[in-house]
C-alpha cells in the first residue's frame, strides 16, 4: 500500500497516471452493492408475472454498459479493453432488497477494481430508477471492493 | 404513491414511459452519498497543500457530468434539459470520510432524482479513485433521494 | 413532399437545417424491421426457459437506447428531448424470425423517424449479437418508416 | 457452430462473455446493407453537381465512427481496439438505391462482425436522413455478414 | 459585462450554473478559427479531383457533430436542444491554409457561444487528422466568438 | 514526410487507414496552445483565494477527459488504448493569458498526436468558459504538435 495518490504529480496536480511501463496482465477485480427497500417493494420484483425478471434484467445490462462507460464518468481511469463483465443481482427478504456482486476482467496495464465499483453502482441505480414509481425513500450502499488481483500490488481481497 | 411499476406496459415489458402528456413545469431534486475511509486516508484530503483541494474538487466536476450523462447511463430515463447542478463535498473526520449532497434543477416533463442520485454515486466514485493507491476497503454508501419537488406527484422529502 | 434536400445549402454543402422558426408540437414516428433466422435459431428465442425472455428483452432495451443516441449516430439530426420510446419485439415461426415496431414520442421542432428507425436497426442488430453463436447467416431487413404525424409536413402512413 | 448462446451463463443470465483467455489474432469482417428508392431520389444522389458527393461521404463518415461506437450500441459487445474501417456507397440503378459494404479489421481477443453490422447500418440510415425531404418511403435491408474470418471459429464466408 | 465568475459559487466551488430562471428566449452565435499550412499542403486541400471536396466535407462533419457534443467536452456548460448549426470552410492561399467560421442557433434558456467554439476547434483539428501525413507543423489559431445574441447580456459583435 | 494523403484511397474516398500491419510500439506527442485575454481577465484565474486554482483545475480534467474523447472526435482516428495524459496550464501575464501543455502516451499501433491536440483545445475552450462571464473576446491559438515520437515515421520535434 502506497502512502501517496498517484493521480498527482509532485506539484499537486492531476494527471492520467503514466502506465506505460507496467506489464499487460489478467486482471480481475469483483464489487458488490445493495438496494434496501420495503417488503412490499421488493415484492414487485420477485412475485409472480414474467415482468419479475425484467427489473433485475434491465439492472444487469446497465451495469454491464456502466463497466464499458468507466473511463468516460471517473475523470483519470484509463480506458481499457474489458474482456468479461458479469452483474448478479439477488433479491434478499432479509433485507430486503437486492444484492449486487460484479466481476470485471481485462489483459491490460492497469486494474478493473473502477470498472466493478461502477457495475455495481449504475445497477443499484437502475433498480431504483424502475422502482421509484412505488418507493422512492430506498436507499443504495455497500459499494465496495471485494477483490482485486493481477497487478503488481499484488492480491486484494475482503 | 402508485402501487405500479410505469416503466413497465401490460405484458410487462420495459419501455420509457410516455410523459408527453405531462406540464412543463420547475422541478427539483436533492440526493446524498457518503464515503467512508480511514482517518489517515482522509488525512490525504485535508490536510495541508494546494493538492488538498483536488480531490473534492475533480470528484464535483464528474458528479455534475454524471448527472448530464444520466440518460446514457438509465437505459429508461428521459434525457432531459438540465438547468442546474451542484455537488457539494464535505469532509468529515467523524464518519471517517467525505459527505456528498448533489442538487439538479430542470425545467421539463419528468423528475431529476435521477439525474442527483448519478451525481452522487458518481462524485462519490471518483473519491475512491483518487485514494485507492492509500487505501482499498473505503465503503461508499448512504445514496438516496433527500428532495423532489415540482411534479404531479408532489413533494418527497426525506 | 419537398423536391429539394433541405441538409444542403444552396452551395451544396452539408448543415444541420435551421429548425428555429417550427412550431414545437407533438410528434410521434414509429418504424418496423426483422431478423429472419433458421426454425432452430429461433427455437432458441421462443423455447422453454427463463432464459427465453433474455434475447427479446436485451434487445428491447438496446432499441430505447438507441434511439436516445440517434443524434450522436446520424451527423445532421437534431438533438431532441424524446418523450417516449416503446420497442416491441414479436418472434414469427413464418418468416422465421422476430418483428420489430418501435414508437418514440417528442414534444419539439423536428420529426422523431429517425429516432425510431434507429431503434429497429439496433434492437435488431441486438437479437443478431445475441445469436450469432448459433447462426452467422441471419439477415435483417424491413427497415422502414411506417407513420409520422405532428409536423407541418402533414401525416405519412405507410 | 455451437448450439449455445453464449451471450447467457448456466442460470439464463446474460453477460459479457469472457474472452480473457482467447488468443489475440489479426481479425476482419464484411457486411452488407441497400437503401431502396424512387428513380427521382436516386436521381439526388447520383446527378449533376458538387452537391452529389456529399450524401454518399457524409453516409460514409457516418458508418466509420458508428464501426467505433458499436460497444455502446451494443449491450453486450467488448469494447476493442479497431485497426481499419471502410465503407463503400455505391449507387446502383437497378435496385433503385445505394448499396454499401463494409469492412472491419482488428488485432483482439474477439471478432468485429458487430462492428460490420453497425456500419452498414448506420450509414443505411445517414443516407435516409439525408433524403428523406424528398421520399419517405425508403427501405432499408440486406444487412449481413460476408466474411468473418479470424478467430477460432474459422472463416465463415456467405 | 459581469466583474465575477458566474460558474463558482461564494465558497469558490465550481457549479452548473442555475439557469432555469432565465427566459427561452431565439439566441446565435458565431465563432471563427483557422489552420495554417504550407502552400504544398493547401494544394492537396484546393487541387484537381474529387478527392478535394473531402477534407473539408468531413471537417464540417465533425465540426457540426462537435456542436452537439459542447455540454460533454465542457464540464459545465448546460445541454441545449440545439436548431442550427453551420460550419463553412474556405481555403485561402494568402494564409495559406483554412479559414473556418460556424454558425449555431438555439431557443433556450444560455447562450450557445460555446458550441460554436467547439464547432470551430474540431473542424479545425479535423483538418490537421486529414492532412498530417504530408505536414506535422501546422498551426491552429484565431479561435474566438464574432457574434453573440440573444440572451439578457445583450448582444455582443467582435 | 509522405506526399500523399492516407486518409483517402485510390478512388478520393476517405477511410480509416488499416494500421493493423504496424507494430505495436510506445508512442508519445506533445501539443500547445494558449488563450488571450486581458490582464483583468487573467487576474481572475491568478489573484487570491482558494477560488483561483479551480478555472485551471476544471480546464485540465476537461483536457484530460478530451484525450480520451479524441477518435469520437475526429471520424477517421483510431481508438487507443491511452497510458498517460498529462495537462500543464501556466499562468503568463506578459501575454496576458494562459500556456498550455499537454503530453499522452500509448502503447499501440498509431500515434496519439491528435490526442495531445484535442486535450491542449479543449482545456483552452474549458478556460473561455469558465472567464467568459467577465471577457467575450478572449483568443485561442498557438495549437500545434511539439513533439511526436515512437512510430514508424521517427521523431518529429518542432
Amino acid at each position: 500500500m502506497s502512502d501517496k495518490l498517484s493521480h498527482f504529480d509532485d506539484q499537486g496536480q492531476a494527471h492520467m497516471v503514466d502506465v506505460s511501463g507496467k506489464a499487460v496482465t489478467s486482471r480481475i477485480a469483483t464489487a458488490t452493492s445493495w438496494i434496501k427497500m420495503s417488503p412490499e417493494t421488493l415484492a414487485h420484483v420477485t412475485a409472480g408475472t414474467a415482468k419479475k425478471g425484467d427489473v433485475l434484467g434491465i439492472a444487469r445490462i446497465a451495469g454491464i454498459q456502466a463497466a464499458k462507460k468507466t473511463s468516460d464518468l471517473i475523470p483519470l481511469c484509463h480506458p481499457l479493453p474489458i474482456t468479461k463483465v458479469a452483474v448478479d443481482l439477488s433479491p434478499d427478504e432479509t433485507l430486503p432488497g437486492v444484492h449486487i456482486e460484479t466481476t470485471v476482467k481485462t489483459t491490460g496495464q492497469t486494474g478493473v477494481e473502477m470498472e466493478a465499483l461502477s457495475a455495481a453502482s449504475v445497477a443499484a441505480l437502475t433498480v431504483y430508477d424502475m422502482l421509484k414509481a412505488v418507493q422512492k425513500d430506498m436507499e443504495i450502499g455497500g459499494i465496495r471492493v471485494t477483490l482485486k488481483d493481477g497487478g503488481k500490488s499484488g492480491r486484494f481481497e475482503a
